[in-house]
């Protein structure tokens, strides 16, 4: 590991580096881990986010809880590609993780961080996969973890939260209350509020979703990648990941970058197309992932597809219960609704023009079906 | 791809290969499959279950029905090992598969075999993973599949089936009834019974799980892997792959085979001992994947133990349910009964004496437990 600290990614004030450095002290944006010097160079024939540990912040390997995440397989998605009229279609199957979902790559490296820094107790809130991820790999530290999530999430999320020993407290209402529910039991304790949307530590992990990309996609790297977007923690991480593959001359270019929301819930696409957009009482999609109304990291989000010449898609939720049920029925990729709302955001592409039929393109399968099965 | 023809795993007759031969037609045994000559060799360097593709019978790579799976991490279990005394265990996590179980690598050898063979529509009983497995292959290979599930199959199972856009067909009454309707419809419309069980291509996909602990526990091989076992596809296929290697030079020894059963569904464990043991009506325990009362290669999974000075055990269910709240709450891992059945059956091995606390040992934690919830 290179030494690191905390830049601020809006003001670029610096800080020291700690789990508990959530929001930058002069602005309150939130921050970015920045690595000293030209940062730390890594072996390409890696195996496992770990495998990466150069490249992530921490210090000392025996804090590193792991249960075996990443190396997710690439797969040629052949049917859904010719049926959106696609030569060169790959999926990355990131449901093939820990707790089912990419969220793992994240919190090795946070829960990893919260172990070196010697934290025993930890606050967070989800809408469920980011709270399963943090459960597991708490129980697995021996970590005490108080999981908020609206009341209103799947129950299979939320039993799978308590099956791991975490402590879930149910919050009526919005995503956005449970998120404040946390904040206040965290301050009240004196705990750290490990948050997988504010703590800069989950975007390194999620980074190493495009140093696989350019490993497993060596000659053939995709064109186009469409991301589900809610709180942008797999989008953030990829664009950090390639821009640092690019500064190392791992990659020629940099891949668009495309975020996909929900057309309930979208508020990153609403601001890059300057439109007006505020989260309705009750308006909730069925892609649970992505059913975020105000994102902290939105403008970030926004940056990681203007530089890199994508864009956002919102899309119905009825497109997406459709491409959940063609990715089973055609690939055999039983996908949760968020994961779903990729391939309904890129069939939006392509109608649209952004994406042509010859260009590489690539989408992660983020979640696994089994938490949020669809009616059949 | 050596070429190879189908054994008699009880007299040696020798059959041509196909994926319409289920028994021997001399004396009605299940067969497996027998290169020719040495066998084919292979690059220890290899990554996934298609690396080894050159041990696997499939001569058409263009036929291979893949969705990634293998490589599953082997993890550390310090808190599990510790509750036991012992100094060095060792988890395979199996369910970070493509539909969640271990099934997906037998059902992807078999699945390319069928493919191969040009066969457009299987039929196939199934407790639900390998059902689930083989609707998801089925799916993607564009193979129409009938799935047989007994009617008290968790409803999370059956669902995952029908996803996938497979016909199920629930039988009430026992696992066997569900084996008989579906012999029956495949008999009547002349279609192929890709059975899980009997097909001989499954071991040979359930062998690359010994390949990748040879590789991923190279110097620090397991003396003891705890199995559970209902048919034996995951036990036998080990003990396959670790003779191949033993034949090869790359292990030294054969490790100890342990094959954990059910208190209530002892067939295996019964014969061992020596003991009359009868299916009774209605006599099912918790764990689905090993509740199997006449496992046609009970004296194949008998051999496996046998031979390698393993053996088997029985497990109360109350055992099983205390050991999948152990592991996701000890180790993060959240595990179906079948799964943590091969830790209660450790658990008993240990306190028999059979594995002392300084021999390294493996289990698998063959399925994910989100298909089938503890009550918490």
């Amino acid at each position: 590991m290179t030494s690191f600290r905390l830049r601020c990614i809006e003001c670029a004030a610096l800080h020291d580096a700690g789990v508990r450095t959530l929001a930058c002290r002069r602005c309150g944006s939130p921050l970015e881990v920045l690595y000293e010097g030209d940062g730390p160079s890594y072996d390409a024939d890696f195996s496992g986010i770990w495998g990466l540990g150069a490249l992530l912040p921490i210090g000392d390997r025996s804090c590193i809880v792991s249960l075996g995440e990443g190396n997710t397989p690439v797969v040629r998605l052949e049917g859904v590609g010719r049926g959106l009229g696609l030569v060169s279609l790959w999926g990355k199957l990131e449901y093939q993780a820990p707790t089912g979902s990419f969220k793992d790559r994240g919190t090795t490296v946070l829960m990893s961080a919260l172990k070196e820094a010697g934290v025993r107790e930890i606050v967070e809130d989800s809408s469920g996969n980011a709270g399963a991820s943090l459960a597991a790999y708490a129980a697995r530290a021996g970590v005490v973890a108080h999981i908020f999530a609206p009341s209103s999430a799947p129950v299979a999320k939320l039993q799978q939260i308590q099956v791991y020993g975490a402590k879930v407290h149910t919050v009526d209402g919005s995503r956005e209350a449970a998120t404040e529910a946390a904040k206040e039991f965290a301050e009240e304790r004196g705990l750290v509020y490990a948050s997988h949307n504010l703590s800069s530590y989950v975007a390194e992990g999620t980074k190493t979703f495009a140093y696989e990309i350019a490993q497993q996609m060596a000659g053939r790297m995709p064109r186009h990648v469409v991301i589900p977007v809610g709180n942008g923690s797999l989008l953030i991480g990829a664009w950090k990941g390639f821009l640092e593959l690019r500064a190392k001359g791992v990659i020629a270019e940099m891949p668009h970058l495309y975020g996909v929301q929900a057309e309930v819930v979208q508020p990153i696409a609403a601001a890059y197309e300057g439109r007006e957009w505020r989260p309705q009482e009750g308006s909730r999609t069925i892609a649970g992932g992505i059913s975020v109304g105000q994102p902290p990291r939105l403008r970030q989000a926004l940056r990681a597809m203007q530089e890199t010449g994508g864009r956002p898609v919102a899309v119905t939720d009825e497109a997406i219960l459709r491409w959940q049920l063609a990715l089973a029925r055609q690939e055999g990729i039983y996908a949760e609704p968020t994961s779903a709302a990729a391939f309904a955001g890129l069939e939006a592409l392509v109608s649209l023009g952004f994406i042509a039929a010859g260009d590489t393109v690539l989408a992660p399968v983020t979640g696994i079906g089994l938490k949020d099965a669809p009616p059949v």
